[in-house]
This record gives C-alpha cells, structure tokens and sequence, in this order.
C-alpha cells in the first residue's frame, strides 16, 4: 500500500503537519494505551511489573511526551481498522502480543475504542494547537515590528472598494493583531482545557466501577489525564465522560476556525494591496512565474487565503456531527469528526506558519502608499471638510464644491476661493496626516500592550508558549 | 409589498422570533441612533435639547430597552435600503425630517453605517441570547425534574445502534444536561461581551476625533454602551472597533450553533427513543395524523432537529464573511452576515423554546424501558460477565458461552451449569440494575447542581437570567 | 402578530422575492389542494360538483396558475402549523370548513402533508426558477451588448492579483457569459424536470389503491401534474414518488447556487475593477456616502456577492437533509429543507434581478484601463518577449534583460539595443493590442451565439422564457 | 520526511483510494504534460523526436492510460511545491532536467501551472468517477437481487419515526434504488463531459496563438483532450478555457455528494433497522466488540454515515471557492479546490464501494420484520380502516373505535362487534398485506428495468461502466 497522501495537493499544509500526520496520530493512540495502563499503576491497581513491562514495550517517554518507538506499522494498522470501523480495536489485538501474558490484561483495561481514539485526538490537538500557538505568537511580534515600522505610514482606507478617509498602515495592522490575538486567546482556552475521554463500553464506567469500586473508578479519569498532560486530577472525581457531548471537538473546531479567519483577513488585505494597480505591500518572498518573470506572486496569502477558505466548512461538519451524536454512540457522526478535526488542524498549523513567514517579510512601498493616497486628489478628507466648511457655506454649496472637485476641479483652489475659508489653513486641512482620528492610539496601544507583554514575559520565563 | 415571511415555512421558529423580526431590526436601529445622541450628550457635546427632541421624537425607552414609537415603517424603509446596499442610509434621511432643524446635526453624529447597523444587531442579539438562556434555564430545570424522576430507571445504553451496557434514563439525560450547560455557560459568556461598534467611516473615529480631540473620542463609545446596555466604559478609552475583526459575529454565531448541537443531541435521543419498536419516551403532545389516527408523532423533536440540521451552515457563512473582510469594509461579506446571523438567533430561539416545553411533558413508558432491557437476553450484562467468568473459566469457555446464549441458549442456566461459578450469586451477576457504573453518580452530580444552584439563586434574586 | 421579516436585512433580495413569499407558499398550497381534487375530476373520480365547489371556493384560475383568491389568512395558518410540524395540516381542516358537505370528502384525499408541501414547493420552484431565467437572459443580452461594446478595449489580465498578459474586456465578459449560460441551462433542465408528490401516507399510494385501484391510482399523479403544469403523463403510470430520495430538492438548490456563483464571480470581478486605484469599471448607479461624497460605491456588486457567500451553505443543508432522509418521511430532514430551499431561490431570484441591472449599466473607463495596461511598463507582453527573444538571445541574456527593465530600465530601448533584435518591429512587439491570443474569438463566439440566438428566437416566438 | 496520511483516520475510504493518492495525481501531472507535447506532436507542431523522447522518458502508456513509470519523487516534489504554491512549477523543472536538450522546449510549451494541474484534476476525476460507477453498478446489482428476495416482505412503513402503513422490504430498496440511480446518471453525465484546460497564462492561450496562429492555436485543445481521452474534437475549436468558470469543479462535486447523500439515506435506513429493537437487518459482516461480545455493529452503515455527513460541506466549500474565481486566476479561490475535490472523490469511491458490499450481504430477519408489523395490534392498516368504515359508521365513532383499540382494546373484536361491519372479511381488512398500495409496483417497477437494462447491457458488450 502506498502512501495516499503527501500533500501535494495541499501546499498550504505541507511541512508543517508532521503533529497531525498519520504517525502522529499512532504515536498518540499509543501513548494513550500506555498511559491508561499507568493511570492503573499510578491509582494502586496495576502491579509495577505489569506498568513497567507495557511502558517500555512501547516506548513511554514522560508524561506529555508521546510513544514513538513502538514498532508498530501505521498503514497496516489502518488497513486492519476498516473490519470494526476504527483503529483502536486492532491496535489493543497488536499491543497484547507485544507485552508478556502477566501484562496482557491491563492493556486496554476497562476502556472503549472511544475512550483511546477520543483521548488521543486530544493530546493531539492539544500539541498542534500548542504549535499553532508558537506561529500565532511568531506573527504576532512580526505585527509588532510591522506596526512600529509602519505606524506613521499614512494610507488610504478602504470601504466597499473605495477610499474612504485615510489611515496608517500601522492601525490596520493593529486591526489585523487584534483580531489575531483574540483567535489566540480563544484557542489557548479551549486547548488549555482539552479533556481526556474515559468512558468505558457506553459512558458509565462499568467495568472499572466492577472493578475497583465507585470511589476509585472516579478518580482513574484523573490519573490518566496526568499521564496525558490534560487536565484532570488525581484526586477529584472526574467529569463525566463527553462520548456524546462534544463540545470539546466542537469548541475546538470553532477555535480553529476563527484563527483561521483571522489569519485569512490578514492574507485578503495583503493580497489585495498586492494587486498591481495598489502595489503597496509586497511579500517577502514573492512567487515567480517562468512564463512572466515580471510576476511577484503573493504566494504566501494566497495559500493562506486557500486555508481560510476551506476551513469554516469543516467546522460545520463537526456542528453537524455533533448534533448527530445519538444514542451513547452514534452511527456516523463520531467517525466523521476525526479526519475533520484533523484537517482543520492542518490548515491551522499550515496557515499560522506561512502568515507568520509572510509578517516577517511584509515590505511597504512608501511611494505606492503616497501615490494612492492622493488618487481622489485630496477628496479622501472630504468628509473633514464636509465638518469644517458645511458650518460656513451650508449644505448646498458644500455639494456643489465636492461636485467640481469630483468632476476634476482643483480642490486645494475651490477651497481657496470660498470667502468664508480665508481663515482656514487649507494645507493643513488638506493634508491626509491631520485627519487620521484614533488611528495612532491603535497602533500605539498594540505597542504598548507588547511592550508590556514582553516585560511580563521577562520577568516569568516559565509562562511557555501560551503567553505572548 | 406585502410581508414575504410570516413563519409558515418555519413551525420550529413560528412564535419565537418578535426580538428578532424586522419590527425589532427597526426598533433597534432607530434605538442606536438615539443612543448615540444621547452619548453625545452625555459626554457633555450635545445640549441637552438636542438630545431631549431626539429622546422624544423616537421614543426614547430608557437605557436596556428599545425605542418602539418611533413612527418609521419598517417596509418602505426595507424598499428604500436597496440603493445604497442597507438600511441605516435611508433611516438617518428619515430621523433628520423628523427632528427640528436644532437637533438635526446631532442624528448620527460622527457615526457611519456599519456603526449602527452592527451595534443594533449587538443589542438584539443580546436581548435574543438572554431569552435563548431563558428558555435553556426552562430546559434544565425540566431535566432536573426527569432526572429526578427518572435516576433509577434502568434502561439500555445503545452504542452503534446496539445494546451496549446498561444505564439509566437519568444518566442519560445527565448527559443532556452537561452538553446543554456547557452551551448554555458559553452563549452567556459571548452574550454579556458584545460591543458596540463605534469607529466611525473606516474605523478611525476621524469625525469624531475632529469635532473633541482624541481623549473625548475615545470615551465616546462607552457612553453609547452604556445607554444600549452594552459592556463598556464611560471613563475609560474605549476597544478599538471590530468594523474588519468579526469575532463578535462569529463567536456569537458558534455559541448559538453550539446550543443547537445540545439541543439537536436530545431531539435526535428523544425521536429514536420514541421509535415505534423503542417506545420509551413519549412527547407530551405528540403530533396526529388524521389519516393515521394511531401515530404519536414526536412533533418538538423533529421540529428542533430541523433547527439543528441547519444551524452548522448558517454558522459557517459567518466564518465565510470574517475571513473575506478585508479593507476596512469589505464588498459583500458584511451584508452576508445580518440575515444570517438573525437566521441563527432565530432557530436558537425556537429550539430551545421547543426544548423546553419537550423536557417539560417528556413521559417515560417504564415497561417498554424493561422490556427493551431485556431483549439481549441477559447479554446486555455479558461485559461484566467476561469481567467475572474468564478469569475463573478462560477465553475461550467465556467465548464459547456467549455464542451459546447469543444463538438462543438460556444465559441464566449457561451460567449456572458453570461448575466454577458455583459461588456467584447469578441472579445477581445478571441483574441489570448492578451493572450501571458510575451512572448514577452522573445523575446525581446533576440534581446537586441543581440543588446548589437554587440555594444560590435563592440568596441572590438579582442575579436574573444567567443564572440557573 | 406581525411580519417577522420584511427584507430590511436582506436588500439583495429586497423587492425580489413576491414569488416566495409565505403568501406566495400558502397560494400555492390551496392550489395543489385544488388541483389534487381537479386531479380526481379529470381521472373520472370525483363529481362535476365536487370540483367545481372546490375550484370556486378557493379561486382555482387555470393550469399554471395559482389560487390567490383563496380567503385563508397566512399569519394564522403559520400560528397553527406548530401543533403537527406543518402547514399542510391545519389547512386541510380549513379547507373542508369552507366546502359544501358534499365536497369534502375529495379535499386532500389520499394525500398526506408530504403531498401538498413538496407539490407546493416544486411549484413555486418551477414559477420562481422561471424569473431567475428571465432575469438571466436579460443579464445576458446585457452581456452581449458589454462585449460588443468592448470586445477591442484591450486590457491587463490578473492571475493571483498580477498583471499577467494582456486580455480584452470583451473576452473577459465573455467568461462570464458562459459561466452564466452553462449555469442558465442547468437550471432550466431541473427546473423543467420538477416533478409533483404523490405518495400518500408513506409513499404506497395505499389510499389511492385502496380505492380506484392499482392502474388508475398509478395514473393519479400525472392528472395532479398536469393540473399544477407541472412535467407528467396523464396516461402513463408515473415514476414512484421521491419522499425519501430528495434528488428534486438538491438538483435544484445545486443549480441555483450553481447560478450564484456565476453571479458571484461576475460582481468579485466588477468590485474589482472598481477599485479606487483600479477604476475600470463603475456601476451605473453607484452608492453615495453622504459622509464621502467622493465615494461611488460598487452596490450592485456588494449585494450580489453578499448572495454568493450565502448560497453553497445553504446547498449544503439541502444535502445534509437529504442524507438524513431516513424511514419514509425523516424525523426533522424534511423540515429543514423548506426554509432553506427557499431562501436559496431568494437570493437567486435577487442576485440574477440585480445583475441583469449591474451589466445593464456598467461602464468602462477606457483611460483608466489603457492606464492600468501600461502599469508594467511594457512587462506585460514578456511571455512575448521570451517567445520572440529567447531563440535569439539565449534565456540567461533574456532574464538579465527582463531583471533590467523590473528594476527601472526603459524595456523599448533595453531590446532594441539587442543587436539580434535589429530585424524586429520592436513597436509591435510590445504592442498588448499584438498579444492577445484567442481573447478575440472568445468574444465573437459569445456574440455569434447570441446572433444565432436572436435569429432563433425570432423564427419561434413561442419558446418562451428559457430560450436565449 | 514521512507519509502524513494512510488512512488511519478514515477507514471508509481506506483501500480505495488508490485512484486518488498524491501518487495518482503525481502520475495524472506527469500524464497531463507528456499529453501536451503529444498534442503539439498530433498538430504538427513539435517534431517527432522530441515527442518520442518525452514520451518515453514519463513512461508514456497510451490514451487513457497514466505514465507510472516517471520517475519523480512525490515527496520531494510536494516540498518544492509550496515555494511557488502549487506541485507544477517545480514539476515542469524536473521533467525538463529528464529529456534531451532538443525536446526541452516541447515540454510544457504555452501552457501554465493551471492547465496541468486542472487538466490532471480532470483526467484523475475521470478515473475515479469511473470506478465510482462502477462500484454504484454493482451496489444496484446488489439491490436487484435485494428487491428480488424481498418484493413481498410485508414490513411497517414509518414517518416522523412511528409506524404509518405497510409496505414491502421491496418497495422501500426500490426507493434506495431510484435514488441511487439518478445519482449514478447525473455522475456519469458530468464525468462523461470533464475538459481539459488549456488557456495558457490567463486564459487567452497567447502563447500558443504566438507560435501558430489562432486557427490551429483553437485546435490544439482538442489534441490535448484526445491524448488524455477527455472529450474534444482535434478538428474543431475547443471551447474556451474554465479558468474561472468552475462548473468543471462544481458539477463534479455536486454529483458526487448527490452519490453520497443516496448512500447516506441507505446506510441510514440499515442503521435504523439495525437498532436492537428493530433487528429487521443485519449486515453480512457486523462488526464486533471484544468487550459487548453480543453486539453486532452495523460498521458498513456507520461509514458510509461518516461519509456522507462529511461530504455536502465539502461540496460547499468549492461552491465558495467558484463564487470567488476572480480575476482571470483568483488568490486563493483555486488553490481552494484540490484537496476538497480529492476528498470528496475519495469519500464516493469509499462510501459506494462498502455499499456495494453492505448490499450484497444484507440480510433480513422476516421473522423480526413481522413481529415490528404488528406491534401497533392492526392499527397500521387504521388508514385503511378509516376509508372503509368512515361511511359506514362516520368520523366519531371511527374515532372512538381508534381510541379504543390505540387504548389497548381488541381491533379485530372492535371490528368485528360493529353491526355496520357484518358484511365486511375483517381478517383482510386488518391485513397489513392486502393494504401495500404501489409498494409492490414500484419494486417491479425496478426488476424490469433491471431486466431490460441486463437485456441491453448481452446485447452490447462494449458499453462499459457508464451502463448498468
């Protein structure tokens, strides 16, 4: 059997989903089988031998590490998957040939094929969104730079397609950085609060209960999320298991979702600066074009846009699967979440990393951005002087200058002539920099919030990934 | 022109959509127009006549309430929003006629479109979100009540449309409970954080900016929270506006798709538990045929199911259009989001109103429950048999028994003509109601909830509908 | 109770939609009642008397007509259709209220709810799908005009935002064109395919056999069709009904969002092209902005992308249904198609209506596009060059020589300093007007077939709508 | 760098995907450029030598055959991929190292990445769909032989979940057939109709226009489509390029999640019947549970389940991707498609080909099918009973007979007391099998067709997979 896919379809994806690949999620279904057995170790229940024989068979390497050296062979594994429908039921069939017979019977013990798949899609995620959460921060100090070099690039801003009033390159950016934080924020909660799944045939824990007893039965959840790193404890009763309460898929997805959405604003902004009519940004390292080397491609956005693009149906998948999940296991839903969640994690870790590549060399074209800027040639303060002029000429008349000015008289001269300018400085009131309201302070606080991030970051250096 | 639609191709939102209809659109807007006048004037700019005839002109309710005489017709209005592509252009022309000339320069001051357009839709989501809540309190107090009830009914736990283990309905519907108040926790979260959108042409403020200098500005927007009753601050600097990062829309939109998840969950239970052949539950009014005179149709649950069919799209249209908003306005996918997001308000609304009258009248047939129970034949419990057996008889008798019983043998006398399993008390081995786990702890953690929550409630009457 | 919505939230659709309004379904509805009895008439069944009552009592006016003098008020009908889930089910008691004695019983008979709402719905299908044809035939010969207006105004083609080579507005139109006609033509064929629904109470036809017997009760539904105008033989038995195989449902919504991306792509282009630093095209009436009055807003555009977001979501719901289409009639997949079909033959009928107007009066900036063709300053034509240069010069001098004239060197003098090129008609060759491959063709192929068309068209008058 | 994908989380397009691997669609690249010169060949054009020596260098295998034996690395070239954002850019590099200096030229020529890519697409969607049809014919098979047993299996038909009337096993297989048929005809009309692209840089096929001029530049197409065995004519102009007209895409992926959802409804209706309760259907294979020993999982319904809810998403998204198909290529929009168009050839390919096998060893338990058919004691034929008895003793008393019986009362005795009924066969009348309607029709309806369909299919042995 060959490999089905190595992303050549999927260049958006490519490189950056080794912790989402199929290996990826062995290694996961693995370390899941191992820790339970642990949990057992750990609860008192499991003899050391028992513990000690599974975890070296298969590799165990620490707790929120994952089992890679376990010898078993993916694609056979999933070729023996399609009989019972999931790859948990041949995977226990593998492990118990590989640990001695006095072992055996804590392989797998008291859990469903659920229990495994559920916990180790978990795991996964909670390491691939923790990457996410590197490139996130990656492209969120790459804004940072961006805004500090740009805040005082003033720019035309745009509503339905047409100059609107002026801006900064640095405000639209901190738009671009709040949105992207708030997607960081919402996905570092719901990663932060992943949970194992430990369930047993149907939900109720039976077969721990019948063995070890209500009290203890409760609390083996916790153990076996420590073994994780996921959340639990070792000494509370556990929530009850989510085999058909799927916010954690859900909740999850839509986290993905909306970093995806944020990262597909930023790369749409790009992309249309890109556009050889605006040319006021410029990829770091633009796509070519054999047949027209003239072509700067801005192949970064585009493969982010692909991304952005692909990702919100994916969420709904898991809505709709999660709206399906009958009974104490549905028939069809749950196996549809899998290789949904496991794309939109793609695309996630994918888009993340080429938008932080794509903040970190983002060029500005001064002369581009002053060049566009005049294009309305001096109308894009028009609403300031509809404010400034209207008290002094009224309505009417205010109309009738923007109308010349329009129709191509020179603005600057109209104003000129108004008796009641005679006052006013038309330069000043003219110039796209004196009318650009709170743009700055949008920048600045961006500024000063990574100002402080950093500071905080200096003095707490065990905050981890999570903390920008 | 007459009304394109009063419900008749909706039964599940027909009845629940007043806070959502265009009459509350219209409400809405003309409320955030007032508001802003009234910011105006409390931020100490308007005077106070100004902001007194614009107060009184449109009906002015009070600060949490919605202007509702104000006079404008919703349908000519509705006609007049074509040409410039939405409601709020034709609106401010109608406020100004109707204000004296004093005041007219104090409608829509400083604001654009989108400003109101997005923060009217901020204020009916809130007040929509709140009644979800409502009828989702409804809900779960209606599941504690069958939970209570029903924490002692034995019943069969399906798995892959097969009889697992066994439960109880009120592990089962502790299930629902979980799924509905995580969703419920999350809508109120998102609920009580909408803002209101105040930035002006682009997203600058530049008006604003113009006419009171930054500082001012930038407290303007917590003055119009304030009078919509939105989050916000009077003193301080105000968030940036959200004109191009959509997470208000989109975390709106998920959370309302996630309570449609836990709704459509329990509808998907009930109908198939209402399943001729199941028929453990029965809706409290179940729906009639007159052709078919025999058949109880499980009229709530089909109808929230369909809510929840469409649910997960509407909420992918939403990601659609924030990942497309690009520039500070982008060209379509802002008006994609308003009848969509409504669309998702309004089925909220109606399935959990339906949700709550569902759990209200849902009637357990305890016979059938027994009845179905036993239809394995005793081999509901066989995972605990293996549990107890093959330890004192090995894999392959254990095996070899349950094909016995599961090709027709008596598992009762199977086991007892088990020379090993002499001691086992058998009848007690077999008994469904010993098997159940931890589900009765499930159900139990619920009603203490439940419990807790109304001391809470009771000692705190202020806390309104958030709280269950 | 008032009108939930009256399209202040959906300006798209907004003056489009009389032929979906819930007046619109429920006319609808009484008319398949009525021409359900007609049906029973025409096979012999039911007395002279007993149609007549019924035709006259609601209005019955013609084959392919709808009732809409039926005196049945929509509002309260949608108040009763909760109870049972649908709308079919109260009216049939309203129906029998308003007969004589003697007609009653050939109200509805042998029909179930599914019955007249599917027949409904393809009914409204059917004259809805028309109107988006005729809109997009009117969109078309607009078309045709733009492309014989512009079929020389030679223009820069974009691939991923970049200037590529040069294309024509002519030929660029004519791919719209034919993305429109190949949408145009499949939406004529399913919507010439809508069949009716006769299945009685689960498809069996059982109450129709019951009483007329297995060969007039398989004629019974071409009788049906015809009345509606609606494909089917009155002589043939008809093809078995498709209350659980919903192809009539998706084949259409597929069609329509077919439509609607046509349409989409159609305004993402001119929004495009409107760009203030593009500025190629401008709408015929573009949106004002009383704030900034410079601003000629892309309305049309805006709106009809609005549409196009919206649209595939929705067909995927009508997929989802579909799926879930269980059993005989789907506990809530059934529901969940109605509105939505709907709503997608809104922003059809809205998206095509406002296209035919936005191609009516689009307008092309011949300077702005001759501006924008020399933007690369002769880079345009560089495939050319290669072509051309490349044998002459080798492909390293050839890149230098591009690399040159990217970093500011005058292309004409660059070649025609090249010794090899002293032969050359260098003026020629950087000529876009000289590079326009099959850009031509493709223009006069569109114009041809509307020739050919019109000749058609004149020589057969009775074709109707859906010819072009 | 290692496989990211071999199926372990999708096991129902496990082992079928062969057709559609990175593999395959590397193979569909290589064949797509290897066409291309060979077109140049057939034209006239390129030189004999160069087409020999391309062809042979890729393994050229013959029209409608794909080179495997090319030698490029898919891994290497998936990595070098993302640079210019898509697999061609690099490939072209590659291709031209492998051939002799004089062929070089003749690779590639006057196409862009887009024409290779799209046309591979086609070409893999071609094969795919082929096999698609082929396992749909050979699930109708199935179903023939299915309705054959079956056609009087008098079994409960249900609505909104509840037992309605009777119909036949038969009958209801025949409706999964109708279904699945018209979704194999409308697969095989789009698949019988994919083209090849080939417009050059955007569209104009300037290049090839350059070179030969523009008749036989309009030519060329043709030859491409015949060396790939797409359609097209080598002596008549080809249509104009799709480039940004992706009905090519879309009608595609509508008729393969038109497949999917007949699939779902069938899978659906076996999981249902599958349900312990109902126990009406096995499938030949169930799947087991090494913990609950007496289950026997429906695992073929639950995939296909899987697939299905997956697949009118992914639909959507190249909906979305159409609507945005700006420019003459679009950022973002194209790139968009790949993946999701492969997975949903993917999904069809596993989905149709485990129905195939579901169908085949489907098994009914007749004995359970009559137990469910009389679980309403004789009110399933009350439609029945209601025609005969309502004029004989009117609507209340029918009612009251009905509440009786619905209240636990003897039917047959209510009946028969009935002094009005002294003349009625009461055993018939109560009857489930005397009461089918159509049912046994529509299931004839497909054995003849079936019949005739086999009679054509003798008599021309070349028809191949398009004819069932």
């Amino acid at each position: 059997m060959s490999a089905i896919d190595v992303g050549l379809l999927s260049p958006v994806t490519m490189g950056h989903d080794d912790l989402v690949s199929d290996a990826a999620v062995l290694d996961a279904l693995v370390t899941a089988e191992v820790a339970l057995t642990r949990a057992w170790g750990a609860a008192g229940f499991a003899p050391e031998s028992a513990v000690a024989d599974i975890s070296d068979a298969f590799g165990w390497a620490g707790r929120g590490a994952v089992c890679t050296r376990h010898g078993i062979d993916a694609a056979a594994l999933a070729a023996a998957s399609v009989a019972g429908g999931n790859p948990v039921i041949p995977l226990v069939g593998l492990l118990k040939e590989h640990v001695p017979d006095s072992a055996r019977a804590w392989v797998h013990r008291g859990a469903t094929s659920q229990d495994i798949l559920d916990s180790a899609l978990m795991l996964i995620a909670a390491r691939a969104a923790a990457e996410v959460e590197r490139h996130l921060a990656r492209a969120l100090e790459n804004l940072v730079a961006f805004i500090t070099a740009h805040a005082g690039t003033v720019a035309a801003a745009r509503t339905l397609t047409q100059h609107a009033v002026p801006t900064t390159w640095g405000a639209r950016a901190a738009g671009w950085s709040r949105g992207l934080e708030r997607s960081r924020i919402r996905l570092a909660a719901i990663a932060g609060e992943l949970p194992v799944q430990l369930g047993g045939a149907a939900g109720t824990l039976a077969a721990l209960v019948e063995r070890v007893g209500r009290t203890d039965a409760s609390i083996l959840p916790g153990f076996f999320a420590r073994e994780l790193a996921l959340p639990g404890s070792a000494t509370e009763p556990s929530d009850a298991p989510w085999h058909t309460a799927r916010w954690p898929i859900t909740e999850l997805g839509d986290a993905l979702v909306h970093v995806l959405d944020a990262l597909g604003k930023i790369a749409g902004d790009v992309a249309n600066a890109s556009r050889t009519e605006v040319a006021e940004l410029a990829e770091g390292a633009g796509g070519g074009s054999s047949a027209m080397p003239q072509k700067q491609n801005p192949v970064e956005s585009v493969l982010i846009r692909s991304a952005a693009i692909r990702a919100p149906q994916l969420g709904a998948t898991l809505h709709v699967a999660s709206a399906l999940a009958v009974d104490e296991r549905p028939d069809g839903a749950w196996h549809a979440e899998w290789a949904t969640l496991r794309e939109l994690l793609r695309l996630a870790l994918g888009a993340s990393a080429h938008t932080a590549t794509l903040l970190g060399g983002l060029r500005v074209d001064a002369d581009a951005v002053a060049r566009n800027l005049a294009l309305t040639r001096g109308l894009i303060v028009s609403e300031r002087l509809g404010i400034v002029l209207t008290p002094l000429i009224g309505r009417d008349r205010f109309a009738a200058l923007i109308d010349a000015a329009a129709g191509g008289g020179d603005l600057r001269a109209l104003v000129r002539a108004l008796p009641e300018a005679a006052e006013l400085d038309v330069d000043e009131l003219l110039d796209p920099s004196r009318y650009l309201g709170m743009a700055p302070s949008y920048a600045e606080a961006i500024l000063a919030e990574a100002h402080a991030g950093s500071a905080d970051a200096a003095s707490d250096h065990r905050t981890g990934g999570t903390t920008r």
